[in-house]
């Protein structure tokens, strides 16, 4: 792994690699449904909702919608879904929280501990679609020690636009090639590998659920592969 | 102190406030001088250094340069006072690490113990003028626990731009009164004011060597004031 001695950071895909969005929503929307007798059946509103995440950001990559944080394109997915699936009574402060459920993902088990071998050696970045705000109040709540919080927000551009990955890195005052991104999605590390960063592969078979059959294995050479964020720092040496 | 409930978020101004830069690059420059026998007034050096700091910025502000980052700044500024100072033989390598004696200044005592009680209650944020990379590397060696970097470079305005203050509480998702700017300088302070954001005002009285005369004590109203971090978290409950 001697082509790897000049990696000094690893920017991570969040939503996926670092937490799982679906249980957690689906968690967040079961005690939601408990406090409002809403009959919802939450994981597929939790998976109807990721369905919109790509379509809304393309809006934005497209030119269709201007620069708009993650927080603002959730909601207006979450207004569209709440007529869908009928779910009425509820007050602008239970639709705001309910919304802000993204900033309160459950981390992976092996997350916290493996990030925390990783930072001794290493930069830890987000470079995540996921906003600012959001991104922080994840991090506060789960204790995610992120070095630096940076991705689409701060470069202006969502991922897998190649701004996104070299803002990144140029704010780490960095070369791509001394970074490495993290990701449990072959698409994402395809892209990061395009604009000259070293890819780290770690699966997240559950992400989608029980029959989930996308990025189950790495579709692509990466410079690594490993089974958790524990695994991966054993790997690099941490 | 019940109007200050609202507030979420402490943000931060670095150089001066966290950490003395002009002891840590007299350290540096005393360093670099016995490698290369230099014979060379350091802290003369670093206040003609920082003395540069807000004519270059006000290049920016100005408009009469385009966008840079405080690590180019400094830059600029360390190549005129070379010349100035004869300092002769270095190579680009060596210039370039004492270019980045920036990056490795030293927190004040009470930093540490301060900011990590604060934490416990506070999203801990910095709005500074250094560059991402700049504070992300001071914190790791300083061990200064950001929740995130903020400031100047992620809002591409430098203070006292209205914009560097309210994008960075925007960035948090938070409005500008949930915020609290911790500075040991009034116009810092006041131009977060300016911006609705309550302060804090942190004297440093040696920040500018033996004889500094500004700054000592507060100029203005500020909502509190403490002797230093671990003060600060005392007032604030933390």
């Amino acid at each position: 792994m001697a082509d790897l001695d000049a990696v000094r950071a690893l920017t991570f895909d969040v939503f996926g690699t670092v937490v799982d969005w679906r249980q957690s929503i689906i968690r967040e929307g079961e005690a939601l449904g408990r406090a409002k007798s809403l009959a919802v059946d939450w994981a597929r509103f939790a998976d109807a909702w990721r369905g919109l995440y790509q379509p809304t950001m393309s809006r934005v990559r497209n030119g269709e919608l201007p620069w708009t944080k993650l927080d603002d394109l959730h909601r207006m997915s979450l207004d569209h879904l709440l007529a869908e699936f009928h779910i009425t009574g509820l007050t602008e402060t239970e639709i705001d929280h309910l919304n802000r459920a993204w900033h309160r993902l459950d981390p992976w088990p092996d997350a916290v501990e493996g990030l925390t071998r990783l930072r001794r050696r290493f930069i830890l970045a987000t470079c995540s679609n996921g906003n600012v705000a959001l991104i922080v109040n994840m991090a506060k709540r789960a204790g995610l020690p992120w070095d630096a919080v940076l991705g689409a927000e701060t470069a202006r551009h969502y991922k897998p636009q190649p701004e996104a990955y070299l803002t990144t890195a140029e704010m780490l005052g960095l070369r791509p090639e001394q970074c490495m991104m993290v990701a449990a999605h072959n698409n994402d590390l395809a892209a990061a590998a395009g604009c000259g960063l070293h890819t780290a592969f770690v699966p997240r078979p559950t992400e989608h659920g029980p029959g989930q059959t996308s990025d189950l294995a790495p579709t692509r050479a990466h410079d690594v592969v490993a089974k958790d964020f524990v695994d991966l720092a054993v790997k690099l040496g941490c």
